[in-house]
């Protein structure tokens, strides 16, 4: 039974975090892969976000530094993760941070890649704090 | 002047995380490459970890979690962070768990390879449970 | 005498999958790497494609696994290798499915966009079959 | 209830494939991260390799095409991977044709170290030419 | 008092290739990152382009490989490569060879990618010869 | 009849740079990959290496720099390129920049393992400093 709970916990947290997200892979996806949206959040939210021992703000920061490192290839990933990282608490400044850090083991095109990125999501989340 | 004090900044912070890192870069590299171990300790850690707005502990858990997303090419690099990781305060567990999480983007294998050298390192640092 | 072999086994098979390929790459590129479009056809489709020993079909198949698996920036080649999969007898179903596998090797990210140069693909083919 | 069915359906296939691998992954990993071998039978085997709509067969072509592609940092995996290929039916000569296609895509380097991999698995399943 | 040395070195050089790069940085990045656009004209210019031992011809040379071996999600770093490199002596036809030699490391689509990327920068250089 | 061209002189090349490589290959892989080793030494040598509008010098640097930034899973092939770029012209200082400068774009673990993977070439050929 534990696996209808990872589905069922990976739901509420990809709800909070990216609300509609199941319904919008399955609408784009489903006719070709049923079941995709389903296991997508099972395994993404249910199955590693939810797990104890790490916190969701530094799950977030781990991400922005692993889609950073890897290049601007995963531009629109990165994006709705550095959104999330902010709901998580990460501050702008941190995310910033974490990104230029990157340019020790990605390289420095990919963190000004990727910063651009960051500047793009904080303009459009412009109600107050830098 | 800035800059002489980013090397002085540096080299404190090497010293306590990697001690002798200078010299053996010096040693190893320096006949080759006059310089290089000094720029290296000035940029990595001058210039780049003594950054304030983001944690030595935060930092560490970016690198790990870059350096297992890129796959296991950077083995020697990901050990050296993984022990420097727990100076700077992470758990055997956090580590653990965003080496884990980094399946999600860097592949299944590239996790579990990490995960191999994580459990290297925390073999050889068996001094009490964290 | 071998190789004139390939280069005209090259030609053909390329005609057949990618027609009017090796005009285009001399047209773009020809000015300034003389005898590029040649090398390209005589290797890929002449010494690479053209080898007994595995189907055609599979050979889309790979090629299609491994752009998705490298990240987004081969986008292009993606999709030009998609719709020669789906010439070479591979079915929409079998393109979505191996991409999406890829998220265990390449990361989520790299599958969705993957995913994303598919979708764009059969909008531009859709003649009936899904 | 789906998502039972996935983790049975995935212990089935991989007892298959990969016999102990949920113990070994258990036994290795178990005490860093709780529910992280029955994760990976879960996800990888449950709602990946098991799903309907592309044979078994291809997607150990995929895969194996996939983790040449991506350079040699995945050798245990890559060779895991083509054992299970074997099994699942593919050729030796296949298994070989596709690592050399890879040569194309992921450079010339990854696909010979990929071909010194496959040759290793091949020397120790020496019973009979397929 | 080497380190203010580099910071002025890479300053001069800097203004040379990329002639307002400093300023541009700290007006896009520098309110989140303070000291950042000084920390790569630094170490970028001061600390690695303006080493002895290979001339700056041969560096760009190289960054030029490099970046089309990683794939096109360097783009706009390659495109600013390319331009100083033509500063640097590089000729066109160099640069495309070289572009095409990555072929072999980067695979075909990589090659292929940033051979559209310089003739995009030849294109807005077309000033004579080619 | 121009591709016989190019293996004749892929092989003339081949022979002067990396002697018995085709027959290795053939020795090695032939029985898997017929023409494999024939089209290695057609393409690599004949119609890369050989081609007219860059040095072998500069193509051996741009190819020791493309294999530093992919990261060390290239290990064999970069020591196999350093040894081919000494005979090519190249000196040890130029190599060992051309690689400490690719910790701008592949990373510092990247720059680093490559130096290792130098150091043990210039080991092997220690016949009086360059």
């Amino acid at each position: 039974m534990k696996n209808h709970d990872t589905l069922e916990t990976g739901r509420a947290l990809s709800e909070q975090f990216n609300p509609g997200m199941e319904a919008t892979l399955e609408a784009r996806y489903g006719h070709l892969l049923p079941g995709m949206a389903q296991s997508t959040v099972d395994f993404v939210y249910g199955q590693q976000y939810a797990r104890p021992g790490l916190s969701l703000r530094d799950r977030y920061l781990a991400t922005i530094a692993a889609l950073t490192a890897q290049g601007g290839q995963t531009r629109p990933q990165l994006q709705i993760n550095i959104a999330a990282g902010l709901k998580a608490g990460l501050s702008r400044r941190e995310i910033a941070e974490v990104i230029w850090q990157m340019a020790l083991y990605g390289g420095l095109p990919a963190a000004i890649n990727a910063l651009n990125s960051a500047l793009e999501v904080f303009g459009s989340h412009d109600d107050g704090e830098r």
